[in-house]
């Protein structure tokens, strides 16, 4: 059995008991990232449906396109497969022979509510219209939440290639050059870096007042002296993500600025630190806000510490207040805490961590002191 | 009332009209291209719900993560804004309070399969147990297939950035390179031709057996000498993509390669030249599939002629068998034949037509014949 066999049967397997223990007799998925952890399958998922059911003691079953159908060839493990040709009014049919081979007519079915649409849904209702579906959330991030050594190894490596590839992007940015150019710039660079195409999402670049804005999207406004900028931006590799975030200074900026930097910076440290088995999400982010809140900012932080990070850019643990989700050894996440001056400019800094035995470790090692660019 | 501000006016009235046509009270959008259509709107997907309402007479209301919001400032109409913090248990009374301003209980609401996800799905149906959910894939399709000439304009300027960045792409290629060589060159001259990094898809690229395949992912294989090669790739401009593909021999091919390529471009002039107002989709498909067929080699195109396309890589119209509709002036879709000879190698040949007043015209004019690398 080689490595891949192994680590697919034991997921298989570690998936039983949880379907077991939240009495569920079924999970039916769509594409998306637990498929793909469960069979290595990936689908690009548009008109055409996809839904995958497994049902413990029983090889996967699968609906696919036909077209699709050699994806199959190299799966380690025995699949049922029902595929499709491209006439639509033919798909239900295969639907319910699936439903039928797999005996979920009056059974309990989880599925993933991120990821499941109405498309395929329907589908499944119709072909098992007994059947119960129910939302599986808990199970998927119990199943996946806990990364291992070869994972961590590829989001290592997911964090080295972002790194070097806001190094190398470094060198063109200053007053003049626009959001959107320092995007096309970081992008570039991020797939020579070795960044798998597929990123996890576009950079974020927001220079001045639209650093303000945590999610802006790039624009073709010039940077200016004076500005603060944000960069939040991420690679993939080997299907796992990095999701990282530095601020700088364009020239001298107030020192109110830099002051906020400096607050950031530590509260980034403070979440960082507390971070360790069986500690809360929801103590991380208090450590991390509290920072914050003391500095008198609390009311510019207008959003969590952070969230899981995998094969998803935002999966569980989700690091925020009310969450009290015990961190363990192998959770990934994001610690990014900010301060937001309206119509001004903000400043982030975000690491990604790994829970280790002891404590955690930052998987991400940029400076986070306010950099003056340009260099 | 500037020229994007009447675009979206007129949208809007245009899908009045639909929904009443189609006896909907309301349509109700998770992000995706719709919403983007309908309100120049772009949101991330993730673990937030966010829906969108349209109701008729009334400004559109939307569910949304309050972190998000700056985005309505920029929005040339009014919307009603129902923000969300960062504590899931917070979201159902937030729906529920849309839904009431909505007034959509009891109401027949149109909803989007291939978008809407059971998340949202299900805070809709919590907030509003009362309406009836209907599928509106025919709505959608009838308010987005017609491309008015700024949404042409975007296209052709998709087509030409990817154009350019397959030759600037070609002289690297030759023996010797693998497929995931070539795509992450191909990637790299997409961006700098002036792709948009949200790219619609990431390249196919195989060679050899694998070129057979119609919807392979780019291996470590190093192309060989006699191997056919598929490219299949496009770009995004303003929201708006191409999707091509072209097919080369490294270095001699076998001459059935060569008679297969002949007859897979014919096929292809075929299809583009059928096409025309009042054509019915399926009269496409048949004028391709006919010249495959009538060649020996209709068991080996195996799938259909073509699909939409505009702000999705798939959308309607179909262009398969059975699909009856009418393309009309404005119809953007693919024409791509394939044969593929399994075990061995296929050709698929792409290009992205556009209908006109009086017949269609392709946006995409690089050389169709069999072109031996390296040049």
């Amino acid at each position: 059995m080689n490595d891949l066999t192994s680590r697919l049967t034991s997921r298989h397997a570690h998936l039983d008991r949880i379907l077991e223990q939240h009495q569920l007799d079924a999970l039916a998925l769509n594409p998306g990232p637990t498929l793909t952890y469960l069979t290595g399958l990936h689908f690009h998922l548009m008109e055409r449906p996809v839904t995958a059911l497994f049902i413990p003691g029983k090889p996967p079953i699968i609906v696919m396109p036909e077209l699709e159908i050699a994806k199959l060839t190299s799966l380690p493990f025995i699949v049922q497969a029902f595929p499709y040709g491209e006439d639509p009014e033919t798909w239900s049919v295969v639907f319910e022979q699936a439903a039928l081979a797999a005996g979920i007519n009056g059974r309990k079915i989880g599925v993933e509510p991120t990821r499941m649409r109405l498309l395929e849904y329907r589908y499944l209702k119709d072909a098992a219209p007994q059947a119960r579906y129910l939302h599986a959330d808990e199970c998927l991030a119990q199943l996946r939440m806990r990364k291992d050594p070869i994972e961590i190894t590829a989001m290592r490596k997911a964090v080295d290639i972002a790194q070097r590839a806001l190094q190398a992007t470094l060198p063109s940015i200053g007053a003049g050059v626009s959001e959107k150019q320092i995007a096309a710039e970081l992008t570039i660079q991020l797939l020579q870096a070795g960044s798998e195409p597929e990123f996890p999402f576009a950079p974020i670049v927001s220079g001045g007042p639209n650093s303000a804005n945590p999610h802006a999207s790039p624009t073709d406004r010039p940077l200016q002296l004076g500005d603060l900028l944000v960069i939040d931006w991420g690679a993939i590799y080997d299907g796992y993500v990095s999701d990282l975030t530095r601020t700088f200074a364009i020239g001298q900026v107030d020192d109110e600025y830099t002051q906020i930097a400096r607050i950031v910076a530590e509260a980034n440290a403070a979440g960082r630190e507390i971070a360790g088995p069986e500690i809360g999400a929801e103590e991380v982010d208090r450590a991390a806000r509290d920072v914050i809140e003391r500095a008198g900012y609390g009311a510019y932080f207008i959003h969590r510490t952070g969230h899981g990070l995998g094969m998803e850019g935002h999966e569980p643990p989700y690091i925020r207040a009310g969450n009290s989700l015990s961190l363990l050894e192998g959770m990934t996440f994001t610690v990014e805490p900010g301060i937001y001056l309206p119509g001004r400019g903000g400043v982030r800094i975000e690491d990604n961590v790994v829970i280790t035995l002891d404590g955690a470790e930052s998987l991400s090692n940029l400076p986070r002191e306010l950099i003056s660019l340009p260099i």
